[in-house]
């Protein structure tokens, strides 16, 4: 890895850049052609490194940690940041775990034979190069590594500046281990400058760069659809639903949406606004805010809600909108289902939105009628993840409907290419 | 459709755009749980409506002929833009075709039963609004508006200004037919303007529109690249290649090339550059020469092909990157198989490939190892295409690796969601 300069100009990163891209693509090339044995062989010994090598590691986040705090970052954003002994272990046992999954490269996804004999194979193969824009979160620089690696990706990262020293050390560590195993030098590398023009000329990069996956917030996911000339997989904001429809199951029905809204209220798939059937409203609204207030949840609802809560204050407009990502619950009553599935498509950021009742074709209308990555009926939002639907390990969670909607695993970081198998065919 | 406004201001173009956007995305939704039975109906009306307003069709369309001869236009353009009674019977037969075709939608992909009791299904679901921008060819706006159709997507279609009246007449008709056949209204929707503003407007509208596919010259892709907002699938070049191995069977190997440099050579799958191994090359040069010469396609070679052919021109840098599109052929001496596939990999297009050779290994090199959307064995690189893959219709060729990738018949205009079914499960 380049050290990083103090003050480099945008020629300087635009060079170094290119040849990172030039460098990514290249390599990106004998990737593709990697046995699953020696990939698992490579991330072992990253696993290894990163246990072996802790105190380095650890050292450079403290310094990463000293800055934060001293620059006043928030405590939720230091601990983030924070590694120690038992998250590195942790990180390693994520790259360890991804050996045991099943290659996603080489598959045969279908296969035909045309009347002419020409055998026509779709098979899997990686995306190419990957480059990943994220926050102060050491651990995703592990984690995205090791993934696309898995897949056959090269992979460009540019982390958080708050994170640069830790990202570093743990660039440095797993790509020492890794090459040493027989990774090609190149398949896995850090952009060494925190400044934001860095970022702009990478996104410029479609000639070596296949993909964009930027993760964290709004204004960074925004700003980097407006700047790239690259594909861009979006993990964009979750505002989920659950729609307590009027034959739902009142007790189940509170345990979903106390699950949904307070097991981990500061993540994409946690709930976010409910929609009540009015038939029910009268009778469920209090039992509803009598949990939510044991759960210190604040309430903002639509005046028929303020009327049956007085402890509610009111919603307003942008309420709908709002990804919380806390303990504020938006509560709105509907008509029907057909209210909810329109107040959802509307509002909703097309994440996951759940149904709760005992009416099957209600059920069905919802799920066919709201467009989000994923409906549940009759239970929690919070199942949208990699881990929870089976996929083993999880990237992101796409908001987009190109290429990936909803989780992404393994598979979702390959593409594929046709294989024709001839013996002399010509086109009439 | 409105009327073309004479001079449109920026601001008038965007208020308009948005409306036809939000209209789309309202529309995307009807369409999406749209049964097979009722889009073929849709679509049968609109094949009958081509044929039975041809008259109208054929006015709107000599207006634009007339325009386009008077100010010059090329005659291959011209060509491309007329219309006349077997080409618009041809089109509606395309639009008919498209019926007996499987409907994409609704189709579930996997299905998974977690140890919670979770059902997942992943279903096969319509993209939502598509955006195609096109040159001067009438017939894709009947195509493209038919497919996405038959996809359940609603779209925007933008086409080159000099088909504007034929467009114009086009879209008329058959949303006429399949409006009054139960197609809700905006479903297939033509920019009512010619102005290069209206298509910077479209490329921002992310909030309506989820794909943009423009079919057209580099400069329009790259134009239509560097402005989005939008996700694009790129249909670009094809600069494909042909090795011929060692051990190829020279007399295939000829009409290999034969079929793939000459028998259409303004398509995209045509062959532009042959590389040859050397140790074949001073025995099959001048059978080569001696064929193509009769065809009259004329030889860029490099300088050791021409020391064999003496006719051949001397090949620059540039040519390795051309797609002639037209009787051209660069033509190159390689060492091996390698050499054949980092050639490939360095100026190609990621289009389609094809080794001609007896040897499996050589084969399965280049297969592995060349990075194209298609690559062959001992066949002509003019079988990329969604017919000839057995996809029954074709929308365009990506070369892109995201979401498609070579051929895009019906199934590549979808996305998925996840169906999630449960009795109660919260997660722990």
């Amino acid at each position: 890895m380049c050290a990083k300069a103090k003050t480099p100009d945008i020629e300087e990163i635009k060079t170094v850049l290119l040849q990172m891209g030039e460098k990514a693509r290249m390599v990106s090339r004998r990737l593709a052609v990697m046995s699953s044995h020696d990939k698992n062989r490579c991330l072992t010994a990253m696993a290894e490194a990163l246990e072996k090598e802790a105190p380095a590691i650890l050292k450079a986040n403290a310094k990463d940690i000293k800055a934060a705090v001293a620059k006043g970052l928030a405590p939720a954003m230091v601990d983030r940041l924070k590694l120690d002994e038992t998250r590195l272990k942790k990180i390693a046992a994520a790259v360890r775990e991804l050996c045991a999954l099943e290659d996603p490269v080489g598959k045969i996804l279908s296969v035909v034979i045309r009347p002419n004999g020409l055998k026509i194979e779709k098979v899997s193969v990686p995306i190419g190069v990957i480059g990943i824009i994220y926050e102060a979160r050491p651990n995703v620089t592990v984690d995205a590594a090791s993934l696309c690696l898995k897949a056959g990706n090269a992979v460009i990262l540019r982390g958080g500046s708050e994170a640069f020293h830790s990202n570093t050390a743990l660039v440095h560590c797993i790509n020492r281990a890794a090459v040493s195993s027989g990774l090609p030098d190149g398949a896995i590398q850090l952009i060494p400058w925190t400044e934001r023009e860095a970022v702009n000329v990478m996104l410029k990069m479609n000639q070596f760069i296949d993909l964009i996956m930027p993760r964290g917030g709004e204004s960074l996911i925004r700003a980097v659809v407006e700047q790239s000339n690259i594909p861009v997989i979006k993990h964009y904001k979750g505002v989920c639903h659950i729609y307590v429809d009027e034959s739902a199951d009142k007790k189940n029905a509170l345990a979903i949406i106390k699950n949904a809204k307070c097991q981990r209220p500061g993540v994409c798939n946690a709930l976010e606004t409910l929609l009540i059937n009015k038939k029910i409203a009268a009778k469920f609204a209090p039992e509803l805010a009598k949990m939510l207030k044991k759960e210190s949840v604040e309430m903002r609802g639509d005046s028929k809600f303020k009327k049956l809560v007085k402890e509610a204050s009111l919603a307003s407009e942008e309420d709908w909108y709002e990804e919380y990502l806390s303990l504020i619950l938006s509560i709105k009553i509907v008509d029907d289902v057909e209210e909810a599935v329109n107040h959802i498509n509307k509002y909703g950021s097309g994440h996951s939105d759940s149904i709760l009742t005992a009416d099957q074709s209600n059920a069905e209308y919802f799920m066919n009628n709201v467009d989000s990555a994923a409906v549940y009926v009759n239970a929690s939002t919070r199942f949208t993840d990699g881990g929870e639907f089976g996929m083993g390990a999880e990237i992101g969670i796409s908001t987009d409907k190109l290429h990936a909607r909803g989780p992404m695993g393994l598979v979702e970081l390959t593409s594929y290419k046709y294989k024709v198998y001839g013996n002399g065919q010509i086109r009439s």
